[in-house]
């Protein structure tokens, strides 16, 4: 049995959803919300935070904290479906997207937007800073702009096949869907890439998501958006 | 040839310094300044940041940009000198490490700390603000005493043989402890991992790092501090 504890907008969490999916691994989700007693989370990772994968299936059973391990863990772990390509050029391509994601679209997009909408006030911090959420949606025109020039000469992020690349960045942008912070109409290569991806069994669950008090833009689980 | 290309005081920079070292790889060190033209790192990694590692020592030449990507690649590269264990239990141990003084340590100390004392200033931020270090060095203890409570029943934080999981964490603490920044004498069993670190062969060239303008604490360079 393996279970993963996420948090349904965290694009960290789903990142590694999608790459369970992807891998065609059965897994139960459980969710952790922050009302919960922070020990129980803490007993998983001492870091406090989603999302933590618990693998009982195989011989050893195994406790992975955070979305990179997770990912490099599933590679090592199952060969079939693999979301890291086998040569040394490709592996580090995958996973300089994959730390530009993490990181750099975190600082520049999430620390904004999903920073205003959906920690604010789960904190009590108050409604929204229009100053802080037009930089972050200027940011997020950077980074889209961005996929559109790789899309234009790959099939997907990193090359031929999808991987974790793809999934970092479409868990990224599918957090900000879910708000309808994602201005697709002016990143038509962007948009494709992302509509191949949603199409994807691996997809479904995430666009079945639903939050309480907080409904998904209208497109969201629109195939054809 | 190996080119790193760093920068003397980004604790990323740093890892892959040390991880190089310990491999027992031979590289050129090319310095970047926040002065250069960007268009020379941008050419080699898009995000614009270092570490960047360009290796034509072998059949492949090959560009690895950001530091765990470079850390993934080391070890895949080259067998001799492991720093992730070969077994999946330590693997996830070391990686959750690694994400935990990637992510969690530098978002509540470096973005205080390292912010104000050493991004401002080139900036022209102006003086560090005493509330926000005053915060960061509150963190810094936080994390200080995690690693004394690894320490106390590990070698090393992930184990018994050192990995990346300490190379991050002591490249992490090495750029405070230039700073001076670092309150070794409240934390004995980090002050002692650290020394054992410190002293090995790997330390040697950031222990020789010498910024303009700014003096190492005294106590920096010293084996027996």
């Amino acid at each position: 049995m393996r279970i993963l504890y996420h948090w349904p907008l965290d694009p960290f969490s789903r990142m590694t959803r999608l790459a369970l999916a992807e891998k065609r691994l059965t897994f139960k989700l459980s969710r952790v919300e922050h009302t919960d007693d922070p020990a129980k989370l803490l007993a998983l990772n001492p870091a406090g935070t989603p999302p933590v994968l618990q693998d009982d299936s195989g011989a050893i059973s195994i406790v992975v904290a955070g979305a990179r391990p997770i990912l490099e863990y599933l590679d090592e772990a199952r060969e079939a479906a693999p979301l890291l390509p086998t040569d040394i050029v490709g592996r580090a391509e995958v996973r300089r997207l994959v730390d530009w994601f993490c990181v750099k679209f975190h600082a520049e997009v999430n620390a904004y937007i999903l920073h205003e909408r959906l920690e604010k006030p789960l904190i009590g911090g108050g409604s929204p800073d229009a100053s802080v959420m037009r930089e972050g949606r200027t940011h997020l025109r950077w980074h889209m702009a961005h996929i559109n020039h790789l899309i234009a000469s790959r099939d997907w992020l990193a090359g031929t096949a999808l991987t974790q690349a793809d999934i970092v960045a479409a868990a990224q942008l599918s957090c900000l869907d879910y708000l309808g912070e994602v201005p697709w109409d002016e990143f038509t290569l962007t948009k494709s890439w992302y509509g191949r991806f949603k199409s994807r069994p691996s997809f479904r669950a995430l666009l079945a998501d639903i939050l309480p008090g907080m409904t998904p833009a209208s497109h969201y689980a629109d195939l054809d958006f």
